[in-house]
């Protein structure tokens, strides 16, 4: 069996349990999904600020959970928080915007990148350059206009949305659209039909990306830049954190 | 039950079983590996003229085979005729090379190729660049010296190809080693445990990659830059292939 | 005397004679141009599939004149089979849309295509890509709309390619148009005075180009990625191609 | 007068009380150094989970006291936090290896990173690449072996330093050299009579840029990705942050 | 004190007078902003071939001038000769268009250059690369049409600056905006308010960050590719660049 | 009859002579090679400062010289006014360096800079980012030690200028050489069965893309970023300069 934290680092349970289903629809048989809601930090993440923030959250409750599972997912688009605990932590850890950029590049030259509002883009955009994949980016397309009901955009918004990826294959000439961010998981299932052509969940995709990675059996780094940090003393911080940092988690 | 071809654009039966060997050992239950191996061309591509016949060989194979299988891989590293498949068919298609360079990408920052022989260099090299990824991309170590027994080498030169995954790691600061090439298939597994970093198994990675694109679902692109070309005449072709491209293989 | 092949990889003989015609149209005295047009393979090659055949093909029809030539220059914009052939042979081999491109770059900044079909874009974007001038490379106009007659496009659509071109000066910058493909080639000339920068014809680009190169008498190179491949032996491949494969070519 | 603040977001007061000094020395008639030590967190940040934790800490710190400067500084080689800072706040905020990194491109083509840890590299690479610089970069250079005592490694390995620094100008093609980290503050005025090519104090640099920044009296945005985001609600985030993130701080 | 040369390659006094007032706005007390015209050249450098020119009448006028200030500025953008002189004097040299570029960087992501005519964009995209800065340019945006007073173009057609700032600021993304070109020195102070993201005035930027290099005290390369070239003889030069260049300036 | 000038920016008579006799070796019949070498400046340009000069004498040459020939080269590796040049007058002109590296480009995938002095290395790296074409290029190799006599580098050195040559080939990957600067003009030809890949004389390819861009006839752009500036005054400039930026020289 391959226990996959889905690790919500927004504060919105319903966010989660949305996540939650559009990852299942996909897992493998023997994978059981383990969903986890940030205990604080804003309800959605939008700004680099905010996940600066919550990416330190999902340090933290990573250190309370990586025993008790196989891989994680960390479920917000922009990946806060990933690359630090890639280095922290033993198991894999995946990133929903990296697993559905890598997965669209196996689907076309470009991807797109479609979400819902205009705040986003600034933030994904710095996710792009962080992966090294800006060459594969033809562009982010945003919804313009306040989001009234941001756990129902997904309904409440379809057919803009939908508008929006036609103009990223016509405009920008993009091969494959990525429906990003988490009030999004599972809407590509239902619009690809749609859209001419493959549309990418990413949730859906992380939650392969890290079965994959668990099937590979990766090793944890021992040198490179992502071996653990060597052990440090530290000040304030939940005591999970601090046992990880100081290395004492480990009998 | 998922089917997955390993199409093996080289004319040497044995390496097709050696990556067989290695896709089995990572399959989910109820995939199926399919193993074809090239009719003509050479035993072994290792330039950039072989991989431009390779790759033409690499689309006859897949005209024929196509529509038996969910998703195949080009079994060579380096990707002969990647592209062009992923244009012409409707099934996912994935490269050895660019499945293994993606699944590092989600262990470390850089990546090295560890290879055996010199010759492969400039072509693996392409095929980085091809894929956008030469940033991600630490190094191209590659044995000196010939190749007695392109078939054995994984067993011949073990030690010497750990030694330049360390080279690698210590002095191109690799975060994790990519073994590439047909004949080390199976030779990471065996040799984990010492190298410092992850090390990636190609025709594995390509074998998840392909199971993960199957329960993504994506839908053939009728628009962009992959949508498949409009019906067209042709010369002296294999039939298999003309009918492909004449769109005479559609009821 | 200087014998330049023009090696047509598409089975069009009327682009083949188009072609002569413009790269005659700009021979130095003493330089004979050498017509050829593909045995097999597709009448015009638009896509990265056809290119992958129609550049093995190619290789096919040097392994047969290599010998009777000072250079050859591949004609068809995109190069299908380009540098397996610099690598293969030992004469001079030059690229209609490399040498394009090159001329481009000594008469401005930054150049754009202007072709005659949608599909032919992403193939020459790779093109471009592949020869690392994407940052000398204004954009690709395409005309809209299906092409009746491939072979008369040049003249049917005269006042459009005009116009494209045109846009790519004021609206993308451009300080140089190539226009691009077999069947736009003489059409340069006939238009310079309608485009108000330098317009480069890519036939007669290369023919300049494959002309320098042999007054420049370059070794064949017997050390780096383009020299020749070691012998190998091969299956199923025409004769001259598996001789040359097989180094059997050299008494 | 100009207030600059001085957030140093490791716990070590002495780290403060160092760059304090570096900072004074260069400061214009009329400017005030403010120095402020992080309440919690590690006392020196050394790899990118460490910088995730401690640029959370950052916001914390400016939500409390950015109202009482007309600038501030993050003192710390790497830049935790500084562009959610940026967004986040009013006031000019300047990163240390960023402000280092601009003085550097005005006094050559290339600069060189010279630090006491080679656990600071990949974190240090990461930032330069942030800021768009790698291609003003020659390269990063850092001392072997265990660092004794990290508050005194610019006394106990200064010649040490100074032959890296040297080497980065001899092999690497520096034309300025930046002293990177917290612990080596002020060390560049004293060794730069025995470097060939300038060398950069990055905590001085710091101060200068702030300084320039509050002349040129700057507005905050209030469109593009650093116009600050809108209202939120969030859960267990301390007071100061939560009330700047709700908007609660302005009357 | 500090004495900045402002060094105008133009032969334009009433510019000299322009920017000399932007700058004075921002010195800091004891810097003196000496002013200095060029004695021969055009009135004002609006393309690469009078950049040509300029850049070496800059030489020449730091050659009589560089002995009597603590840094000089080049006050066009565009910074015609600045590295040229970087390299033969000893003093901090500084180009306008390089201030204002890095000044901007650390006040957003990306900035835009705004201009007054069409002609200037081309040598300010070179100068943008030559920074090696493209990638943080969110564009370039012109005035169309003939400039009838250039002296006068800031207060002419402040209203269509301000539009176009803004439509880089709504189109183009940029986080910041700077006015580029000396006619337009001083303007952004005024036209702050109606620009929603900050303006960065080059000029002002340019005198703030002489001022900061002076106060770090750089020492004048003797290695790298900024050292001063050996002593040379010449032929035809002015008396003071002809004696910088054999070095007979140095008793 | 086709006029090539062979503009030599430098004020060393002799280096004229041997760049003639390299370009008489190659230039087609019928093509008249027109040398010039510069009435002021420095006897070799080898430095930033001295190409700004170097570059602006190039075009006070080519004010009285351009309306006599077809074509002209700026002799000088290193292109200095180039593209001031390319933009002010009506014929082609072609760079030395330019052209050797694109007609390198056609012969391989990176060329390496082979020169006879380490001051030339940082100008001829810029040189490379200017043509965009740094991504090509393998790396610049230069002789240690000081020049006795740079009019005899080629026969002194040429043992060690062939060493360096076969170091980038084994080392740095070149699969071409140019040797590079004008006292090595000439060389290439002597010395290409000593070196394993071709090897390319600068001057004899800029006289091959001279004639080259002759028979292709390029119109003079009167749009783009390189259409010829619009009149305007000057002050203290030569006369047929002066004429040249007055629009004077034309009837």
């Amino acid at each position: 069996m391959t226990r996959v934290l889905l690790l919500n680092p927004n504060t919105s349970a319903d966010m989660t349990v949305r996540m939650l289903a559009a990852a299942e629809a996909v897992a493998a048989p023997g994978t059981v999904v383990v969903p986890l809601t940030a205990p604080r930090g804003v309800p959605y993440i939008a700004t680099r600020a905010e996940a600066q923030i919550g990416g330190a959250v999902a340090l933290e409750m990573l250190a309370q959970h990586h025993g008790a599972v196989d891989a994680a997912v960390v479920a917000a688009f922009g990946d806060p928080g990933l690359l630090g605990a890639r280095e922290m932590f033993d198991i894999p850890v995946v990133g929903m915007a990296e697993a559905a950029m890598l997965a669209a590049c196996m689907l076309g030259r470009r991807f797109a990148l479609v979400t819902f509002a205009r705040a986003l883009g600034p933030w994904f955009e710095d996710c792009v350059a962080m992966h090294g994949l800006s060459g594969r980016c033809a562009g982010i397309r945003m919804l313009d206009g306040p989001v009234r009901r941001v756990g129902a955009v997904a309904e409440d918004s379809e057919d803009l949305l939908i508008d929006l990826a036609r103009r990223a294959v016509e405009e920008d000439e993009a091969d494959v659209v990525i429906l990003a961010g988490a009030p999004l998981a599972g809407l590509a299932r239902r619009v690809a039909g749609r859209i001419a052509v493959p549309v990418v969940d990413p949730i859906s995709a992380a939650l392969k990306m890290a079965e994959a990675l668990v099937a590979l059996q990766p090793r944890k780094a021992t040198a490179g830049t992502f071996r653990r940090p060597s052990p440090k003393a530290s000040t304030g911080l939940p005591d999970a954190l601090a046992d990880r940092i100081a290395h004492r988690d480990q009998p």
